[in-house]
Parts: structure tokens; C-alpha cells; sequence
């Protein structure tokens, strides 16, 4: 058996954007992982890891329904102590939570239309770090 | 150290069914699995993994509040674009994620009143595939 | 690679309380992990693990949030079946899962202001075993 370890690096428009990780990897791993189990943990309290089917009407439906549940405009107590505007962005992260676990590409079919997202709830443009850690 | 990967296969009616991994295994791990730490998986992205104590009252409950907070009926762009009927199971999905990882069972009370479930969300019968990955 | 494994033991007075189970280790990893990723797994079928900014505003507006989501006041099956109390718990705890997996700290930035937290959704004092397991 091996651990490999990766970090992917992404630019976001923050703003509860969805972000595919495994776009541009013909295998739809993130990090290009062949076989095993990939655990995906994104870094920071404002951004989550979940899985979806990446098209826009999904991807769509999925900020509105957080919109919903946790408005961006509610009065928040991080707000408040902090002089802060991104409340919303913290609770919907705990919410949804920083990792998932997945089966590797390699063991999947190509008809699952099922994608690791990262979700950047944040108010502004973030640089996030995104760790990729595969057991096979 | 030794690393175990299986797959389950169930097939569920879908439509908010609460699927217990558990059931059947004396140890009440998915798999059998005796030691360490199990990572569980669920392909699809109408299907979730959580955990519940699997009796038939917290099992309804969770199927009103996902109603209640995901309605089924409601205007969905998923269903819009893709003339499709199930915007709602993908959104629980993406919710509540297709992932967990546990404590294996030989470690764990048998007082424990806390099991390994799948939540198929999907408005159809499906057949499901779960990757089990322990690590001891 | 090696594998390590413990149990963290704490004390809480349930009632949504967010234990913050970095808190201590000038590591900020549960366990005082140093390298590799770490799996937290919380037992119990009232309690969850997230990360969240581990400050007063941010937790009182999570208590909150998961209030107005999942009141403990309204009329639960799980109470009804067996004359109990907490089927808010079971719910909340159900929602947010048991386990998140995470990069180590001594990989992290200090100015990394994301916690994991264990929170107790059980209406009374309660003892908690968090399993730590990390791969690295």
C-alpha cells in the first residue's frame, strides 16, 4: 500500500462559487489519482467540500437553497463582534463541512455524473489551498 | 498497518430511503471490518452518508425536515434545464455528502445506538454501489 | 507511512455546546498530531465534527442557525416513539455528520483561524470519545 499526498491551488470569485476539482483530469480525480481513496480537506473556515453533479442548473439550485437557508443579510453575532460582513459564509461552511472522502476515478464509472466541488462562501475573491491525500 | 477496500451493493426504492449499512454485520461495521477506521463511500449524486440511530422515528424525522427545508415540489433550475424531476435529491446530496469516516465496530459500545446509513434521495428505484475502506 | 490512532475523552454540557478540540495543543491538531492527514470521528448519535472559526460570534450564530433549522420545541416522532426529548439532536447531528478529515497542523498556517469542533446537540451533560486517526 501507498500514501500520496498533493495540494491543488485555485483562485475563486468567492461569493459561494462552485468550484469542479476534478475538471481537466481525464481521470476526474483531483490531483490525477489512479486508484484508492481520496480525501479532499480544503483549508479555511469559509469555504466547503461536497459532491454534486457539476451543471449549471445543480450548481444553481445549490446557492439559491443556501441563500435561502442562511441569507447573506441576517444579523449575525461574527458580524457584529467583528466588524465583519461574511457570518453567512462561516455558518454555511460548517454546515456542508471542509472534506469528503471519495472512491478513485479509476474505480468509477464514466457515467457517474458526480463531482468533488469546493464551495467558496466567502464575500470576496479568495486564493485557496486544497489537500488531496490518497490511500491505495 | 493493512489497508481493505470492498464494495456494497444495495438496492433501495428510493425517495428519501434510509438504508442501514450496519444491518446484518454482528459488528455492526459496513463489511465486517474489526479494526481501525472505515471510510464509507456512496457513488451517485442523488445519494448521501450520514449517520442516525437507525429507528423508525429518527428516521421519519429526517425524511419531514428534508422535505420541510428541500422541498420536492419547488422550482428548480436542475429540472428546468435538464426536463428532469429530481433537483431536490441532488441538492440533500450535496447537503448532507457522500461520505463518513468511523470508528470500526470492534472498537466501539455495543450500547452505541448510532449506525452507518445510506440516504437515497433519488424519485426512483436505484440500484447503489458504497466503497468500504478501512485502514488498521 | 505510518498510522496512528487515539481517543479523546471530554466532558460537555450538551445543549449545542462547540468544543473546540485543537484547543490546547500548540499544534492545533486533535491529538497533537504533527504531520499527514487526520481523520476525527465523534460517537454518539447526538453529537457531530466540523470546523468552524472557533469564536464567540461565529459559534452563537451556528446555535442559533441550527435553532431556526431544527427547532427542539416542535413535534418529532422520534420523541413520541420514545417518550424522549432530543430528536433535535438526533436531526442536528444527522445533518452535520460525525467525521471530517483534515490536513495536520504542522502543515497549516498559523494565521489559519479554522478549528475542528465536536458539537453536543444532547439536552443534558454528556461524556464524548472523539477517535483520532491519522495517516501519514
Amino acid at each position: 500500500m501507498a500514501v500520496h499526498a498533493g495540494l491543488l491551488r485555485t483562485s475563486t470569485p468567492g461569493s459561494g462559487a462552485v468550484v469542479d476539482l476534478t475538471e481537466g483530469h481525464g481521470d476526474r480525480s483531483p490531483g490525477g489519482v489512479q486508484h484508492g481513496v481520496v480525501t479532499v480537506f480544503a483549508s479555511g473556515a469559509t469555504v466547503a467540500v461536497t459532491t454534486i453533479e457539476h451543471e449549471p442548473g445543480a450548481v444553481a439550485d445549490l446557492q439559491a437553497l443556501l441563500d435561502r437557508l442562511i441569507p447573506a443579510a441576517a444579523e449575525y453575532e461574527h458580524n457584529a463582534r467583528n466588524h465583519d460582513t461574511n457570518a453567512h459564509a462561516h455558518l454555511r461552511a460548517a454546515l456542508i463541512g471542509p472534506s469528503e472522502s471519495i472512491r478513485s476515478s479509476a474505480a468509477r464509472s464514466p457515467s457517474d455524473l458526480q463531482q468533488v466541488v469546493l464551495l467558496d462562501f466567502d464575500d470576496r475573491p479568495r486564493d485557496r489551498a486544497v489537500t488531496v491525500h490518497v490511500v491505495s
